[in-house]
């Protein structure tokens, strides 16, 4: 299952001892061709992961044939001995797979700001390698967990070909988790400029749309892998239908499993000038710990939407104050920016789904931007973590 | 004290029934001149209370002659009903104290999207005319309260003038409270320019670098009145030094009563292009609700700290990520970007006041912007609020 459902590829996932709780923490996924073809996106974070730096360059020729995922440890901030580290990873696992370095992603996640135990890494790519199997997505899947509470997984099935995907991360969205890991893969035939259209088109409206926390991480990464072993090349719109419908899948496990969150919220915007100002919007109510702690109350405070929509400058959301419309889980409780339906109506205590819809009434474009409530045990979480 | 030391201003407090509790929840401040002058400085959200609306314009006029405020209800998002009531609250102070409507200023502070009790609230402005003092500031201070633990003043001693001030807020930060008021006035002889430059100089490097949970309140003000009553004309820089040091003064209590907080942090940024470059940093940092987070639990993650310096986009801030220093408390956790002094160093335990200091390297700017840690009591307050 998972990045092993679609052919030529296979994965592992071991224990390599990077974990002080002796769970899963190193991942390998291999492309066995015929292909080998690879799409990154990377965290917009100026200051990124010796990891990240890597596999940004590494992806750019659009050829990639294997990636190494570590837990257990970040790899960022930690200065040309941390990309030391990332090279030498790639080097190891190049040799032991017997394929350029250059064609070996890498991504870590865990402590920032602490190196890796080499020693213990490498015998870990050297288990995993050793490992390798055409069903060993979950075992992947599992071993790049950190504060996720269940593995993440996905997959869709075309005429021919199939999508398959794992994700890591429950923290840092904004677009990153702390830190989300993402490996998609596929079978079907694409060039590399297909491939990066395609990842760029799926994560833009889902990965990129999940803001748990507001916070940015150093080492967030989504690979897209093809491996044209289906010798099936999908229709036009095809294959990108359907690698966004394993990310907002995976998104939405995220959602699902952020750091203490007791409800999921989804903020759609509509009526508005264009995507862009609809997107800014609901980020903007993403971004309100005051109604997010409000939602854990199970209240649905909705002059706290009002203020934060409020914060959106005019000149990237025109919209008139006066004519805002807010509804919580279908109740209008906010009407031409004033009092609507009676707030008791609304009982969010049922759900852990929570869905906000805010009219402008200024044009007819649309967004929806997922985010979490506030919690205490998003607080405990994040004062205490460790990996 | 308070707004009543410098002369020429009288005060009340009282309770009108406004706030369930039976606390104060009404204060007038009135300045018997000779002087009439009136300075404003409001939240910059589009969603606006309506006594932001009233008072913004009533100002507009660089006169006012009394300010009402009442905590125990926000009256914003409460459509022209609202504005209704606060026009109809002006009219009724005017009418009691004989001066013009559109010299009473008004405002408001508590739960959105409620109407006013205006017959409770009338009744606590006639009872407030009716008790004004010359030593009533603290009475007043206290009225404006909502989840204040302690009320707010200060004041600064001139050349024969003085300024005092009163403030109340603890959650909304970013310039905006939930919600902050404050009121600042002064017996110096000054004109309506000479109080309007000099209250946007001094909020600017105080009230707006001061961002409790990033949320931005519909109903924040900040009003300056000056009665001359002094006889005196401070000379150029004296009046605007010491109305800065009074906002300064009521900024630091502000941050000191946050609802919930356990810390008190002051993020500075030096080695910026420009002023506005280390603001932006600064506030980067301390709308890191994982940073926060960590604070809270007296962990000294600077890796968190570059996570969201690295946020801000190189055409706001220039800078490069590999030349970062991070103290925390006065000890270098971070060095170039990567792992410098030991961390155990760090003892946030210790006390209330912590200090980061980040160093770009990229130029002479500097800028402080205060914050508060992200705690279990903020989530607590902020889910199950009722002023």
């Amino acid at each position: 299952m998972s990045v092993t459902t679609p052919a030529g590829f296979r994965a592992a996932g071991v224990t390599a001892g990077l974990k002080t709780s002796g769970r899963p923490d190193l991942a390998l996924v291999v492309n066995d061709g015929p292909l080998a073809v690879a799409a990154g996106v990377f965290t917009s974070n100026r200051v990124v992961a010796a990891p990240v730096v890597w596999s940004r360059t590494a992806v750019g020729d659009g050829v990639a044939r294997a990636v190494v995922l570590n837990s257990g440890g970040a790899n960022a901030c930690t200065g040309p001995e941390g990309f030391a580290d990332t090279h030498r990873t790639a080097e190891y696992t190049g040799a032991a797979l017997r394929v350029d370095a250059g064609d070996v992603l890498v991504c870590s996640t865990g402590l920032i700001g602490e190196r890796l135990p080499m020693d213990t890494l490498l015998a870990g790519v050297h288990d995993a390698a050793a490992r390798l199997t055409s069903d060993g997505g979950a075992d992947a899947a599992t071993a790049i967990m950190t504060t996720d509470t269940v593995s993440k997984t996905s997959h869709v099935q075309g005429d021919g070909w199939s999508v398959g995907g794992m994700a890591k991360g429950a923290g840092m969205l904004a677009p990153g988790l702390a830190t989300m890991l993402v490996v998609i893969t596929t079978d079907a035939v694409i060039d590399a400029a297909r491939a990066d259209a395609a990842l760029r088109e799926a994560t833009g409206t889902t990965f990129d749309r999940v803001d748990s926390d507001g916070c940015m991480s150093t080492n967030d990464t989504v690979l897209l892998l093809a491996s044209g072993a289906s010798g099936v090349e999908p229709a036009p719109g095809q294959l990108e239908a359907a690698l966004t419908q394993v990310s907002a899948d995976l998104a939405r496990q995220l959602v699902a499993d952020a750091e203490g969150a007791s409800h999921d919220i989804a903020v759609t915007v509509s009526g508005a000038t264009s995507e862009t100002a609809a997107v800014a919007v609901a980020r903007a109510v993403t971004r309100s710990n005051l109604f997010k702690a409000a939602v854990f109350g199970n209240d649905p405070n909705w002059g706290r939407v009002l203020a934060a929509v409020g914060t959106v400058p005019e000149d990237v959301a025109p919209y008139d104050p006066l004519t805002l419309d807010v509804s919580i889980n279908g109740v209008q409780v906010c009407r031409a920016g004033g009092v609507g339906e009676d707030r008791t109506l609304v009982d969010l205590a049922a759900d852990r789904e929570v869905q906000v819809l805010v009219e402008l009434h200024a044009g007819e474009a649309s967004a929806t931007v997922w985010t979490n409530d506030l919690t205490h045990d998003y607080v405990h979480e994040n004062s205490a973590y460790s990996s």
